[in-house]
């Protein structure tokens, strides 16, 4: 599958920047061309190293671009940056990940030059990113190609390295930065070969030319080696970017490209979506997990996926709740190793929730909003600007978004119910649970004349709303997550009794299940009105209630952020978005069908998608309960948002570009939770699919406890075909329950459910 | 005494217009000349009476101006509008409130013509306005004097009335209007007849014209009678109109002037104040006083005393906290009877805080942040307009001041001290306490780890912090107000039981003695910090601390609003007004005198003092710990507020220009309860006085239950002198305890203390 563009499109270098991006988590390397340079947005972003330069915010560092290059075709040179292709042509092909560019110049004497490039972020060596350039003329040319490492670095908030030491190690050039808050250390390494054609390759000073008279038909191809290494992992990062360029150019180009392909063969395996019908819902459902998958950290658990992944370092390269909410279920699924890890995180950082809860003078584990490296908060009380004043506003996302800590225990609820491993609540994730709910105790408050506890003073998911008293979402969210400390209690006592006993100690929380369990008992859940309509919030229904075009209309200045404190939505009945309905989606057993619809109905007209986190839940609900018309319709703006480009740049004057992990990852949980109708329950999984029209045939696979299956499903049948390991499954659908055993291959006939 | 301004200063046409003003309770005649318009901000404003155009907020009306005069020499008009006067004086003689204004122009034709007028609001017939207007020339000169109503009436908010009907009745003009929202009429009468002098009075189409020539030397008088009548005691409004200015014609201007001086003399004797050593102090005092008197309800309970008193329409003529706080010390004090009717007219519109409790959906009663004539709230949630965008900005004075209740709660508490008169508790009085203290209840959460009842999401009286939590003035007014409805509780279960149980009955509460005994026990009350300072609510100490001139720095647009939401002292600790400094000063006998000496150090440089109700309140507890000095500072910076000028003229774009009654009332407040040391107590009163130095004696007068004092206070000794009634007066000094008996002069020798 080829995401292709054709033609130069100069106004959208920024766009396309994010939608021909790469990565392999351990960075990203944004979709720019050869001879862009921070003007046209190039970045290589890091995973795990953050830097504070003192001029804004703490965020992920981008490293020197080792990728830069020029050509110059008879002393003239050959770039979109002041010349007009004659062709162009920039291309992902997700097979393997590969960046594809073409262009085809006609110089000042009349020759055609034309440039082929290929590039990918190794899956092999994380370190690894490499580049074919070719170029083939219509007649006999002087080529020059050349490359150094680009050091003038597009940096948000920066810069962020007090030296950039550039040398050669083992002959390798390579460039050493240093950050300058915590000191850290990340190299890259450059390293160039002719592949085909005649040429002389010249190393001087850090810089690589290629000269070449390159005969008419004839191709000069050059490939660059270029390694990206952090102390993170690598002792001496800058030995480390030579050794592995070395490496990589003595294997050569062929075998890292065939070992990438094979290795992104085996992620889309295990994702084993197909679309029988509907090639373009295959397309940019694919393209999704491409995305979501550039940036998952298969290979730690120090950092989760940023909420515009390696893209770039919009939002503090944070990660927020997204990751458990809309990335989790994906790879809990499909790549349980990386669900893991992303869990994981949560748990190795459980001090910094801890000490975030103590800084508001709460109790228990209150987890970041915008979660760096090392657990703390990277969000600000200040994060945006009045663009009217031009001055910092105090906004509350750090302080009232509590139902992170619920998102965490959901997710590690949601992990181990689909992986079947309870081992990570030996390892600090029943202590995470039990610190979420201290933290809710003391959080809470108890009305007297109603007999409950209530939260005050928060922020839900629709951020529009700030402040506000018994968000739907985050007290739901709050009795699940006390709900899984109670089971979590209940299986430790049972388990290993001793071990529970030792962390109450540990945790000083000796009171804890009676705490908990009085809580849980009454805590006010709002229930759905009159009208089966559940109030977001206290006296949410008393807010003016307008349409979004008239809301619109009141905007007096472009990119107006229009929620808190003053923005035109704040009071007003529009969502940011999917609140009560991503609510209804998540604790889908709790609600009926009429309910789901009724609230789906009500909010949808009221909801502006100001966040990528909403099209995708409005299409998950409406899928789940058969509507398949309005889920078909919101799966695709959510699968195809960064394919299309169709979101909002600026918060006031905040850029916020780049890609979209969670409509990513929603995007997958509706094709195969939506419409595939794949839900874990405590024991096993019910099926209950509901396929769009013209979607004649569905098949995905997934990972449930020590199994992997692969489901098919039809209007007539849903096939059920065990792929690994021993593990009986329960399946429930529409029409029954039945048990899939490991070497059989099971079919259920659907009757008239459709 | 007399307030004079010599030379006509335009640009002091604003507030002279307040600081020159006139009235009785009934009605208010800003201090205009007379040849003023409406582009003059010439109002006479009513009270009672209030109307909502549909234009803006609803507000007092005013009624067309019966004194608009013009004066033309030789066919030349001579008016400070179009030629500048050669002599030019102004005045205010406090003795009968007598506006007074002297004008001499020098016509084209080189005549020198000075105008004498003198004008006061009448006390003796509270529907009288009665100005005299006389001309003397230099030079024999032909004067035709024109008078009519201007009905082109100055409104915030207006136009108010739906139809103006002018015609004559008796032989008199009447004006009869009629407001838009409840058709309420109001009448004007004029008359007018020549005192002195040879002329001619013609009267024609409501226009009122004398012409004369007079000879050089002499004088001519003409006497306006300008009568006021609204149908809130008027049955036909524009007779009584009629009626009022016959008789008042009758009489003439002699009877109403002795009247008048006889009446206003009898409340400087209530008042009884003198200053020996200070006369600048004494006018400013008197001052404050005469503008509190000139707005006091003395006829009616029906209405309180307006936030501008009758300068006007600012702040819609609505009563605020300021009344039970600023104002009620005075009148309990000095005048029971206006008391008694500012606190009954709270009683009496229970049912309207009973209404905006419920509208909030708590139980109760939750009087109005803004009341009105009617009982209901006056102020809108959107009560301020940001300056940046035009916009109208979501405020939280209505739906968060719940102090409010509490202020009432006070106000009854200490009118009931002070007159020893319980029989408003058997009139709604005792209703209205239990009333506030559920309202609280239900406003209250119970935090459980801490086992304490709060008070979240509230506004103190330092506005710029709206929606705090736990704002000490706020929870300690609370607990005063459960105490206080707790001491009703057993008062009246001793007193009438029987009326007691009917009233639990009538107001179905049949468990408030436990409820409010319960809260009153496990309210949380911040404590004074280790440096003895009362955070001002929770996390105060954690805003950003900085100067009042780097706030100031900050100020990017003329006038802008320093407040919520996103003004630019919200997240710092510079306050508006004085707030725990008041707390201390009113609830004075919980907190000793390092601790309010401690606060008050802390707030003093971070109080902007941006409210009028503040330089009082810092003088007041500075002179009641002995900070004289600093006490008497801030008292002439309260006292002299409107004869100074120097206040806020906007909030954003919002006119709040007028009088200053919590100023004036606050200016009382320091005087006798400061520097006078007057406190009263379960049983008598204590003093203790702090004089200032260069007071070298400070007396005053005060009721205090059946009895009336005068207090004489030197360096040597305090005499208390009974004025009136049976009472045995306990007095406690700062030597002891004495009886004071009916009939017999006390003297206390103060020994070293002073």
């Amino acid at each position: 599958m080829r995401i292709v563009e054709t033609g130069y499109q100069k106004e959208k270098t920024e766009f396309f920047g994010s939608k021909f991006c790469i990565g392999n988590g351990y960075y990203g390397y944004r979709g720019t061309l050869e001879e862009y340079t921070k003007d046209q947005l190039v970045a290589c972003t890091l995973s795990e190293i953050f830097d504070d330069s003192g001029n804004g915010w703490r965020e992920p560092v981008n490293v020197p671009n080792g990728l830069k290059c020029t050509l110059l075709c008879d002393g003239e040179e050959l770039s979109v940056l002041t010349k007009e292709p004659v062709e162009h042509e920039q291309a992902l092909d997700l097979k393997g990940g590969f960046h594809e560019r073409r262009s085809v110049f006609v110089s000042k004497s009349g020759k055609r030059i034309e440039i082929k490039t290929e590039r990918f972020a190794s899956l092999k060596d994380l370190h690894l990113l490499v580049m074919k350039y070719a170029v083939i003329v219509d007649e006999k040319a002087e080529l020059v190609w050349k490359s150094h490492f680009d050091c003038d670095i597009w940096d948000i908030n920066g810069p962020h390295f007090y030296e950039q030491k550039q040398g050669e190690i083992h002959g390798i050039d390579v460039v050493a930065s240093t950050t300058i808050q915590n000191k850290k250390k990340a190299a890259v390494g450059q390293f160039a070969v002719i592949r085909e054609g005649e040429g002389k390759l010249l190393r001087e000073n850090g810089e690589i030319t290629v000269t070449s008279v390159l005969e008419k038909g004839k191709t000069l191809e050059i490939v660059k080696y270029v390694s990206v290494c952090k102390e993170t992992d690598c002792v001496l990062p800058e030995v480390a970017a030579a050794d592995i360029c070395l490496d990589a150019s003595e294997k050569g180009y062929q075998y890292w490209r065939e070992e990438q392909e094979k290795l992104w063969k085996e992620r889309y395996e295990h994702l084993g979506i197909e679309i029988i019908g509907d090639e373009e819902a295959q397309l940019a459902v694919y393209y999704s997990c491409y995305l979501l998958l550039c940036s998952a950290p298969f290979h730690t658990d120090t950092v989760a996926i940023p909420a515009r992944g390696l893209s770039g370092q919009v939002y503090k390269g944070a990660m927020f709740w997204d990751t458990e909410i809309y990335m989790l279920p994906m790879f809990a699924f499909c790549e349980p190793e990386v669900a893991r890890n992303l869990m994981n995180y949560r748990v190795k950082n459980l001090a910094g929730a801890l000490k975030k809860a103590a800084e508001y003078d709460y109790q228990g584990a209150f987890f970041p909003w915008e979660s760096q490296e090392n657990g703390e908060d990277g969000c600000t009380h200040y994060n945006l600007t009045d663009i009217f004043t031009g001055r910092k506003m105090r906004t509350y996302f750090r302080d009232k978004q509590i139902h992170i800590s619920a998102d965490v225990v959901y997710g590690l609820w949601k992990y181990m119910m689909i992986t079947g491993d309870y081992s990570l609540l030996f390892e600090g994730g029943a202590e995470t649970i039990l610190e979420c709910a201290r933290f809710f105790y003391s959080y809470s408050y108890y009305k007297k004349g109603k007999h409950r506890y209530e939260f005050l003073d928060v922020t839900g998911a629709d951020e529009y709303h700030e402040r506000i008293n018994n968000d739907a979402y985050t007290n739901y969210m709050i009795d699940l997550s006390l709900k899984t400390a109670l089971h979590v209690i209940e299986y430790l006592k049972k388990e290993n009794p001793a071990y529970f006993e030792e962390l109450l100690k540990k945790i000083d929380f000796p009171d804890a299940e009676q705490i908990i369990g009085e809580m849980a008992v009454e805590l006010y859940l709002p229930q759905p009105n009159a009208d089966g309509v559940i109030e977001q919030f206290d006296g949410y229904f008393k807010e003016e209630d307008l349409t979004i075009e008239e809301l619109y209309s009141r905007i007096i200045k472009p990119n107006e952020y229009l929620g808190s404190p003053t923005g035109l939505a704040v009071h007003t009945q529009i969502l940011k978005q999917a609140d009560v309905v991503l609510l209804l989606s998540l604790l889908g057993d709790q609600f009926s069908s009429e309910i789901k619809e009724k609230n789906w109905k009500y909010y949808e007209p009221r909801t502006e998608h100001g966040s990528s986190l909403s099209t995708c839940i409005y299409a998950l609900l409406a899928a789940q309960i058969g509507m398949t018309d309005w889920a078909y319709k919101y799966l695709m703006r959510a699968g195809r948002i960064d394919l299309d480009g169709d979101y909002k740049l600026y918060l006031g004057d905040l850029y916020i570009g780049g890609t979209h992990p969670a409509a990513n990852g929603g995007t997958w949980m509706v094709t195969v939770q939506g419409f595939g109708g794949l839900t874990p329950l405590e024991e096993g999984v019910s099926i209950i699919p509901h396929l769009p029209e013209k979607w004649t045939q569905l098949s995905y696979c997934f990972y449930y406890g020590t199994g992997r299956y692969r489901v098919s499903i039809t209007s007539e049948k849903i096939t059920l075909e065990p792929l690994e390991g021993e593990h009986i499954l329960k399946v429930t659908t529409e029409t029954g329950t039945y048990t899939c055993k490991p070497t059989e291959k099971l079919e259920i006939l659907r009757g008239d459910t459709k």
